[in-house]
């Protein structure tokens, strides 16, 4: 099943994706009771927004062996967070802010929690995931270089492209996420090869920090992203789930 | 004037604190346009929440000389995020988690956001607070040495008390914030030291990123905290706005 979350009017509505072109109301967050309403709008002509709006957003750093380059493999997952004003949806673009020097695209599987979630274990930890989506954890890398924390390296406005969709039953075992940048591609993984793998992720975060229904968790990034500058295009696919396109643009002075 | 956000049944609801001992409901956030209604609760009687319901939390490092030790003072505000999932109100608890080792307190003077801020200056950032409040910026310090981020050293459950109120109309280059472990003075200092003013962290953040109605930003903490244990009582007293207190208790397993 797919679902998105859309503008109609000055409201943002969940609705069910049915069959190529259609997308049905449903009367709340699909991971809440729900009914499907018969209002129906033409996917195409949809304004999709992000597929969620999460109390926090949580990213996993250093998940993939061919991401890490000289640096060593975490024995444990090494969560950051990411704000939720930093947010944006599919077809939105991707500012870089007048003082950014080098921002970066990173392709990611994230994970939509359906459930409140504390101590969960990693033989427990799926019946939380409600489903998964495309995330692209954009990166200033002179800032996440020269900075104490990671605020504005990964949070600056529109450094959270989420969306299109989020689809429910795959298989966190093993999911592929690639990006193309102008049609090219740049990174490919599957989430097979995470160091740390999602019910691992969830039970190490969930033992000392409740996750939430909405909530969201990037699971970390394959390869070796690239610049990406004003005019580009960015595509980040999930397997599955379906292409978060974002184009990109210089900040306006 | 003075805001807070009590309990009532199942609702929590904004309202203003009148005399010493009402508080009267009011139909909005205290930062949005709002009536105050006739209906008035004992201040003594109510349970109090966080006083405001943030989509982000900012918090500034090392940015009182004396709180530095050996470390060089930034030459830019330092931001980090805590989670609102972290959060808790006065009275409420700061559990320490089964795996933490060593949890400190850090009193600080938060700023309430009152309308959406982006790219503020130094001479027009106060234009966008509506008031302070206290926060204790609890941190665990084994894992904020040896984590790549700091995420459960600063974000896990409980590690974010908030309130009592939302004191209006303070001098931000002027307000006193100490903190007490069982009646014992550990930290005691005022925002005129702070080495980033409140109106240069505003204006740094808001450079990349959109502050938002309600959003909370924690100034920084002066001098050395403490470790807090099991059975301890701390309070955060920020001039003008009252006293956050809150008991420690060590996890249950």
């Amino acid at each position: 099943m797919k679902y998105a979350r859309i503008q109609v009017g000055n409201k943002a509505m969940y609705g069910r994706v049915e069959g190529q072109n259609a997308i049905y109301e449903i009367t709340d967050a699909p991971w809440r009771d729900h009914k499907r309403t018969d209002r129906a709008h033409k996917l195409s002509d949809a304004k999709l927004l992000s597929p969620c709006n999460p109390g926090k957003i949580i990213a996993i750093g250093l998940n993939y062996s061919d991401h890490l380059g000289d640096r060593k493999a975490p024995e444990v997952p090494e969560p950051f967070f990411k704000t939720v004003s930093s947010m944006v949806g599919p077809g939105d673009t991707i500012v870089l802010p007048r003082e950014a020097t080098k921002v970066q695209e990173e392709a990611e599987v994230a994970i939509v929690i359906g459930k409140q979630c504390k101590n969960a274990t990693v033989d427990n930890a799926t019946d939380f995931i409600f489903g998964y989506t495309c995330a692209n954890d954009v990166s200033e890398r002179n800032w996440q270089k020269n900075d104490l924390q990671w605020w504005r390296a990964k949070s600056s406005d529109t450094f959270g492209p989420i969306g299109p969709y989020i689809a429910t039953g795959l298989d966190p075992a093993n999911i592929g996420v690639s990006c193309r940048i102008n049609g090219r591609v740049v990174q490919d993984g599957n989430t097979k090869n995470l160091i740390h793998s999602i019910p691992k992720i969830i039970e190490f975060i969930s033992r000392v920090m409740t996750l939430e229904p909405g909530d969201l968790i990037l699971t970390g990034t394959p390869g070796i992203p690239e610049d990406i500058n004003d005019g580009d295009s960015v595509e980040v696919e999930v397997e599955g789930v379906g292409i978060l396109a974002n184009s990109v643009c210089a900040e306006q002075s």
